[in-house]
């Protein structure tokens, strides 16, 4: 039964009695109406592994020699192009792929998914140079902003921010060119990794920095200005949103809300609904806020009424 | 020393003077007491990458295609019967050796574990079309609950907390045929993946939909009715447990809350105690409850007392 | 275009109109000013593959056959011996790395960082037996304070803790003494598998526990004493910090809390700036401590206040 000779004597069969041709049968039967069952002779789903091999090779146009070997400074030209050549053409296969997907009424070879693939590669390829100038404020926001930091290399290298602000502007250029799947698969590999969880339909400016980061929920119809800084916990999300008649969610409208430039927002702070928040305010841990706040506003959440006693009995060993 | 020729003329021998020998002696003494050894010749341990590769085709049988390449319809029945043959050795190796482990009096070659190895592997195997007829109700409830989702198969692929829930799903059966180690794993596992941290032990029904995730935590004993939508920061924990004489918990007891069907509970809640809440609540975010609550309650925590004053100096840069 | 047969006709040069050339020039002038670019020339980086090669070995020798194969007996001595070399060198080539980048006058050849380099791994292999004893603190700490941990084995295994606060004690060893970027690529290696973010310069007791973990945030120069249990969604943060006259974080001054033995911190609790909680202390789930707490002390947050009503209308579906 097993590689390491753990057999034993008196059930050598033990395991030889499930019925493995019924167990078959139930699965395909299962499987017949394709929930969950990705077909490579339907409109197949883009790889995850080719996806997240795709944000390591984006990630390195943006940092080059952060994940990969330092770069020479005489090959760095001829570097970034082979990399980008070899980018274009991966991107283009899993792009198309999802673009194909998104075709939901079948695909003639004459339809528009090839050159929506395409638009979208040229967009992303054309928004790289932004998004490195963004990440230069992104990374000095970061620096100023937290006294731990010693250096931009180290922030580079291991403020979990980096990542998961970065990935998330790839993932918004291919959302606003109405990718499917891709730049959800992107956001959720950087919240796998970082535990900052950011839509890619979310609008961020620049030097947006978010420290530490865990638990922080950023939805899809938020916008965040210049400068805004973010801790832990922090959640920009929907109070509530419509349904239709049988309960489910209404698509699409605005439900997040707008944060203005300067803005600091403290861990823990929940804010949700289409709300404004204005320039220069300051957001203390824990606040609940589901209504506009005026610009320069510092508002703070009076503790929670807290009782002290001295323990009595023995103390926890 | 180095690689890079970063040699130091004024110190070549700088680190040799490691006493290694020493060192090997102080962790070989430290060893002694075999606390956080696993020896081969003892009852060893089921190896984590094992594990997680295990998981990996449970969910390729779940999600047939999602996390290899697409599968092709013809030979999607080949394809299941040879992924199937092969885990059932894989899960025979690796739960009888979890099994052989716990088994703390010795093994004789006549005791139980090879049987209870085999039981464990032939229960889950017998669960695999109704987890994955539970899934199908998940994914639906994902699509129901959230207005930024726009295909099941997105859902599949992206959504942590499919993720979460199917592994979860899989360490239960496990969990209930008394395997030790690898329920535990593979939860684990999700929660490292997903920041989702739910218990092997938990009970969990039909279209369960976690959104975001990140910081749920779900106890050994909580109950979880259908349709219920949690979000992320909700503990479902205990409130406090007894400890024997040494100050030690006492294991086993019911001590996390049973929850209805169709409740919602928004993030950032904390449910605590073995305690039940009625079907169809709703329970607002940051809600504190450690009572009962009757079917068809709202309820909701005021936000805290906030304080607001116009910020004077000058707005951070 | 792509390498599964999906071109169009309409349109096979659709993506070829991307200028490559405008787009290296772009981002060439981009690196120009070398932020975000890491040069073989200069002082480059350590890398992050290999810093989490050199945490996976240093936690095979804390936990031998943990994160491998199981270990022989007969040739521990051996394994460990064999181990420990190679690691030396891994780590000379690193943190020599790190040092050099530290060297921000230029490298003569002469300076220091050869010396301080040997002198940190030293520091870290003499720290080795040390943290393997602290470890067993630890893992019993887990055993004792978890109703549902059922052996010692489970916990090294499958608790995120015992990873993070491991990995944080090797960072810790580098931290103190002065290794640039390999501290907290470390610690944040840990963040991203366990959702808990604890600074290098922290520093910990013995016995030390933290349940479930996600969200957990421990600042730079927050002290823990022995047998502190924490869990999930804690915060020991800065309360507020001083800037320069250009609004940046002056770095370096005590700013976290001192937490005395024997004291217990539940979810969510934020406790912020340089204050001391005594010993044997419990603090309550939600707690906002920013003042000293004297020893013995229970504090609790009451909780919000709530409101019920009955629904009324369809309980959703």
């Amino acid at each position: 039964m097993s590689n390491n000779q753990m057999v034993c004597k008196s059930c050598p069969e033990a395991a030889a009695d499930i019925d493995m041709q019924d167990l078959v049968a139930k699965l395909e039967a299962s499987y017949a109406d394709r929930i969950g069952v990705n077909l490579a002779e339907t409109y197949n789903l883009p790889g995850q592994a080719e996806v997240e091999r795709l944000i390591d090779r984006l990630l390195e146009v943006i940092f080059p020699g952060f994940s990969s070997s330092p770069r020479h400074r005489e090959s760095l030209n001829a570097e970034t192009t082979v990399l980008l050549v070899e980018l274009k053409e991966e991107l283009l296969s899993q792009i198309s792929r999802a673009m194909r997907f998104g075709c939901s009424s079948g695909c003639c070879g004459e339809c528009e998914w090839t050159q929506r693939g395409s638009a979208a590669v040229k967009a992303l390829f054309a928004a790289l140079p932004d998004i490195r100038a963004l990440m230069k404020f992104d990374v000095q926001a970061a620096y100023d902003g937290d006294p731990a930091a010693v250096s931009l290399d180290e922030i580079i290298l291991s403020y979990p921010c980096i990542k998961a602000i970065t990935i998330q502007r790839f993932a918004h250029v291919l959302y606003q060119y109405g990718t499917p799947l891709i730049p959800r698969l992107m956001t959720e590999y950087a919240h796998s990794a970082t535990g900052i969880d950011i839509h890619p339909g979310a609008k961020l400016g620049r030097g947006v920095f978010i420290d530490h980061g865990t638990g922080v929920v950023i939805g899809e119809t938020a916008v965040i200005g210049d400068f805004v800084r973010i801790y832990q916990g922090v959640t920009l999300g929907a109070l509530s949103f419509p349904t239709d008649a049988h309960g489910v969610a209404i698509k699409g409208c605005k439900r997040h809300p707008t944060v203005g430039n300067h803005v600091t927002i403290y861990a823990g702070a929940t804010i949700l609904g289409d709300i404004t928040i204005g320039e220069n305010c300051v957001i203390g841990g824990n606040v609940w806020l589901t209504e506009d706040l005026p610009a320069g506003t510092r508002i703070i959440a009076l503790p929670p009424e807290q009782q002290k006693k001295q323990r009595s009995g023995k103390p926890r060993t």
